[in-house]
């Protein structure tokens, strides 16, 4: 169902506005794939009067959320030499598998799986980064996700730039092509300081620069990355080392950022770039807990984002959310009790704002896209104060309690079940190529 | 359906057994509430042969899941007071509201809410402590959960014990009162060593060994706790103290134990009492990870808990299994990378010898009672090794994934619906009291 005009009724809605603002049985009005309207039904403009309605009575309705970091075809590669350290898992098991299986069809169909499910688990944006990223993009935008795609670099073979040397070229020529799309940003995405050299980091940086894109890399991920850059560079720590070849930047999205001490934290505050951090992910490999303190002290623009399903075995962000604010509270250094509505902000409107976002998604607000979740709760929530409903969300909510979503003003989900996507024939391609990925470990 | 002989037919059962076999398109045959055959089909003894069976193929067969610590009635207070650190939590919310709302029909309320969950999540055992622990037992007896409950004791007012002064002899009361239950045990649970004198605590012990039953305590939980040790008594630390006093046996069971060095854990080993572990509790409260390593190297007994739900928000022991693998390996002085099937072990056969139950409950295993879980799995699992389904189980499975559960040979749960409770009903009072309950915070 792609509507031009209708209202979404009855349920309680989160705006995660600059007002923070929550309407109890309120109404949004959806038109052209737009917010036109949120509020009570008392005050709906007159030109929703006849439009169809959707009813959504005991939800609670929020904006789609906002994952800042992601690599979409990797749920192929979901429990493939789990519960490894970082750099054993990414060497000796990551890049092989994907040398073998990433092909462009793979690539495909491994992002339509990832979309299905982020729809599902209520995620309506995504930061991506991957190889053959075109073929991401395009999934993505023919399944109604949108968000940021980069375009993968590192000095490797890699999937789709089998001469490193062609990695610019290629990756300029993704930014060129994917230039117009409504919702889909193209970005560039060098994968880690560990993995370019400083001239593919600056190369990539002056791409990003001419074509007006957002600039990702993975960094200060782990302690072998540390050592590595100590080596390799001088005795210098990851962000320092990226802030000498001037990449900081407002379009500057930091991935990871654990292992960031205070004055590397001024050094982007000032620059004004931004941070994702991925709990279950940097757990899961053993990488330790992003000082999230430090970055919102600064004014640090930070989101959340999942990482890829290899390193998280899922993609649902409720469940970021839940597990970034108990990890924080056992931060080493600086331990930080985050509020539920501060934790729901950072995978909504924050996250949004991390990712050059802000005015488009994030928030239940008039002018921006049409991309609402819709959580079904049995608990009693009428009444209850916004805090609490943050609560309830963040300490009690997973990505299977998402009923219903919109994306730009398209139903994605409706009764839990993705809309317009052959689930059988999916899953049924996915569980054939899983058996030979599988026999891989 | 409670069944004298019945067929389990169809799924993969893994028995977390001695000799850690699986069954692919195995069987398991139950006989008056106990497991009588578990095998291939081929092998099943004559007095099956015309047994009535449950077709259960596509799913992972596990043995119920066993939850080392839980305060069953204290769903009431899920949400209440969320995302404070321990004592603040505990004095000005938690005590106040247990001083005005547990009442006798409100433990059983809760009680019952909390069986639902854990049955449905796949928990067949638990170790409860509360007060008017025999409103526990008793609603927990009726629904079918197993396990040990312990009545709790403490120097202050507590529900059913206004005058701390009666403790011990309502705890006799107790224990003599329920000591004939074929699947339910009473237990002694002191609540904690800041909370009792060592005059209580020596009590409960010597009524523990009286009456051949467990001792349960909270020890070691969080910082406050320490300082208020080193303060009443002369310098010493949680486990030091239990065992100068004499507490610590085969039959004690020391819950949290997050704070407790090299020499401590050698105490306890000496002793031979268990552990039971609570990740998602300790860091809610922030209170820190437990030392699994210095445990598991010692050969002390470990379960895994969810302790309460208004400290944790589910009872939900997947969701423990997962974020206890992810918090060990980040624990500040021993990380451990534990592997998926430790982890499963934790959760049934370790976890059920760690409350003295390991020759009843814990693994498939002819002669234990029939206490069976039955995992749905979308994913091909035909032909994977031991090690790759309890990766899947731990790393990719929630507790809304069980699908039928068994529990001492009665079916409890059928096509993920509670068989014989009226859940509308109790969610309708559960809702109704909620209400009130919430007006406190």
């Amino acid at each position: 169902m792609s509507t031009d005009l209708v209202l979404l009724c009855g349920g309680t809605v989160l705006t995660m506005g600059a007002s923070q603002e929550v309407f109890e049985g309120g109404v949004i009005g959806v038109r052209g794939g737009r917010i036109d309207y949120v509020g009570m039904p008392a005050s709906v403009p007159d030109t929703f009067r006849e439009a169809p309605s959707v009813e959504l009575a005991d939800h609670l309705l929020l904006p789609g959320l906002v994952n800042g970091h992601t690599h979409l075809p990797m749920s192929l590669y979901r429990g493939l030499a789990d519960d490894l350290a970082l750099q054993e898992w990414l060497e000796e098991h990551m890049f092989p598998a994907e040398a073998e299986f990433a092909t462009a069809a793979n690539v495909t169909l491994g992002t339509r799986l990832s979309v299905v499910e982020l729809l599902l688990s209520g995620t309506t944006t995504c930061a991506d980064g991957y190889f053959r990223e075109d073929r991401v993009l395009s999934a993505a935008a023919e399944m109604g996700l949108g968000g940021i795609f980069g375009h993968g670099l590192m000095d490797f073979p890699a999937p789709g730039i089998p001469d490193p040397g062609d990695g610019l070229s290629v990756v300029e020529h993704f930014l060129t092509a994917h230039s117009d799309h409504a919702y889909q940003r193209p970005a560039v995405f060098p994968h880690a300081p560990y993995t370019c050299s400083d001239g593919t980091l600056v190369g990539a940086k002056r791409l990003a620069l001419d074509h007006g894109v957002t600039f990702i890399i993975h960094v200060a991920e782990s302690g072998h990355e540390l050592s590595a850059l100590r080596e390799q560079h001088g005795g210098t720590t990851p962000v320092r080392y990226l802030s000498g070849l001037g990449l900081l930047d407002r379009d500057t999205v930091l991935v990871h950022a654990v292992h960031v001490d205070e004055v590397e934290a001024d050094l982007i505050a000032a620059s004004g770039a931004s941070v994702v951090t991925n709990t279950e992910s940097n757990m899961k490999l053993a990488s330790g807990i992003a000082p999230l303190a430090r970055y919102l002290e600064r004014g640090i623009p930070v989101g959340l984002g999942t990482d890829g399903c290899a390193s998280n075995n899922d993609l649902d962000l409720f469940q970021e959310m839940r597990l970034t604010a108990l990890a924080q509270r056992l931060h080493p250094e600086c331990p930080i009790s985050l509020d539920p509505l501060d934790v729901l902000r950072l995978a909504t409107i924050d996250g949004a704002r991390a990712l050059g976002l802000g005015d488009r998604v994030g928030s239940i607000e008039a002018g921006k896209q049409a991309d609402i979740v819709a959580v079904k709760t049995s608990q009693a929530t009428a009444s209850r104060p916004l805090a609490e409903l943050c609560a309830l969300l963040v300490n009690g909510t997973s990505g299977a309690d998402v009923d219903w979503v919109m994306t730009a003003g398209t139903v994605r989900v409706e009764d839990g079940y993705p809309v317009g996507v052959d689930l059988d024939d999916l899953l049924g391609r996915v569980r054939e190529l899983g058996g030979a990925i599988g026999r891989l470990s």
